[in-house]
């Protein structure tokens, strides 16, 4: 469970992208002289980000590594901001995203996996571990998921949020609401 | 199971691709200046769709996303049209589907996964989610697939609702004597 | 188990691909103008289908569908055909095959998955399903593997096969005793 | 458990490829005139293999296959050779990176799945089978990982092995300092 206090302060949740986004694999090889990476995302994460993003929470990405499969994901998402450092120092890039958006770390959640994500863990309000995180990570956790990483963790952090903070039906009804008979805008797009 | 008197009203099944032909991953990246998405299906899927037609069950996908990995698996199946509107609005398109076939919602079923196939699952004789499906949208089914999406899901959906009509034996039957022994056919192919 | 007899008596083993050499699943999707399909196959299986080669064992493939992803994988096995018909008829296929090499069904293996098999299956001495096969094909079968199609199942066919045959520890012997200590073949390619 | 004396002479490990730091699976198909193989790799092993190397345990990768994919996985991580021998002749390439370096095989481990690797894992120190290997590799190894190939095997490796040496802790703690604050190699990477 999550403390409904800390709950209703956060306003930006980070996530991290190896083991959070995706399970942790990459797929790698060779297309004539291009080298290819493709990692597997959830597309049931997608809905959850989208009623994060219904109630005014931001949400941002912190990878250690440097990968052109997270630009593409992330276009696809209500992301504000990537951050990809190949040096995995994650916590100066999180600070710097905070600051420029006037917030502190006690209206921050973040969700991580390994080692690189701990320095931003032990700092955040609401420090996320998803199942398949390392030991060192779960006990620096104060919420750890039953849904493994790329496999609905995302999602889960995002439903467990908004019912911590009293927000999941209403949001859920309006998602509905707007795809629930004819619309101009769906005539529009046709 | 799937109530006889419906079952053998259904002259339509609609399917949700994302997590339900899929197991709702999608494998994304780049290579060289070309943005890729593949899509992870299940071949055991393809019997039972061919069973479905062979007894003039007519087969749609609407999907909420656009992706050109839907239009190429759709190519190799008996699926008589494909929707995928990226604002995820279901219902108007899968309302247009049935009007240009003549069909009312009473003679459809639906397959789906998540929040946006549920003004659709709310509206078909025969709702059904698979077993991956978010917790909202199994409430609204009126059967819970055993099998996931990707994972056989499809194919269980076929089998059960051409047993529910008592036509599974024999629509294998006929599937099975067009295959058995040397055919005019295969030389032309060979 | 495999009853010793038919096991001694086989000197060919046909291969379905999907769900067989694989778990059934085909990743599609576009890059570019270029339709894309690949599929997951099993590294292990290699080793198991080179200890049948060693002992004078044919393997080959015969597959319902058309997919230059099998082709390339039959590249790298010892597989001395690869039949892909795309109306899945594969009885005729297979008589072919046994007829070019002088072979009756008395003396053929078949491992499969789905109706398609099941006019082959039915037919050859050795029937196998694996795990994952639909229930149709396992009631068919004389053996059902305990690994999943493209999760180990070829290699206990290959492994399964030989222990009956009492050849499984000499095949393994050469294998190894080929790969121990320095050789002439390294030199050369290194 | 590894003993902490074989433990703290080990100098250098050497990884098979299919099966040890892949789940064994290869997606391969073509793209265009292009052949292609992927494999999918396990981002959680990067930071097993940095700290192997921050104790100066040096990795190396002898794979019985040829695929670019393993090059361009290798290039990501701290490995100082990558041998990949097509007919699967490990023990003199392997022999070859020990004289190379003035080590024997008393002070190397290695990690492997499959028969191929069984001449350099009767040889070595420390032999260690992945949870997936071929039962005659797991009977030849002094420890058997619990995690599987692909899934956390090399990064449990790495894990056991520093924990054995009673260097854990502290490679951990260096690792998150150089991580934690504000760094001026940040700033030049930003």
């Amino acid at each position: 469970m999550v403390d409904p206090v800390i709950a209703r302060a956060i306003r930006l949740v980070g996530f991290d992208v190896d083991g959070v986004m995706t399970d942790a694999g990459v797929y790698v090889g060779r297309v004539g002289d291009e080298t290819v990476e493709l990692k597997r995302f959830d597309i049931q994460d997608n809905v959850g980000l989208w009623l994060l993003r219904a109630v005014d929470i931001d949400a941002v990405i912190v990878s250690g590594r440097v990968s052109p499969a997270t630009d593409v994901r992330a276009r696809e998402l209500p992301i504000s901001a990537v951050v990809q450092d190949d040096a995995a120092r994650k916590l100066e890039a999180f600070d710097q995203l905070l600051a420029a958006r006037g917030l502190s770390m006690g209206e921050a959640a973040f969700v991580g996996d390994d080692l690189p994500d701990l320095p931003v863990l032990q700092r955040v309000a609401l420090p996320v571990a998803v199942a398949n995180a390392v030991p060192e990570v779960q006990a620096a956790a104060a919420y750890v998921t039953q849904a493994e990483g790329g496999r609905g963790a995302v999602r889960e952090v995002c439903e467990t949020l908004l019912k911590a903070r009293g927000e999941w039906d209403r949001a859920v009804q309006e998602y509905l609401s707007e795809r629930d008979g004819v619309s101009a805008e769906f005539e529009r797009n046709a």
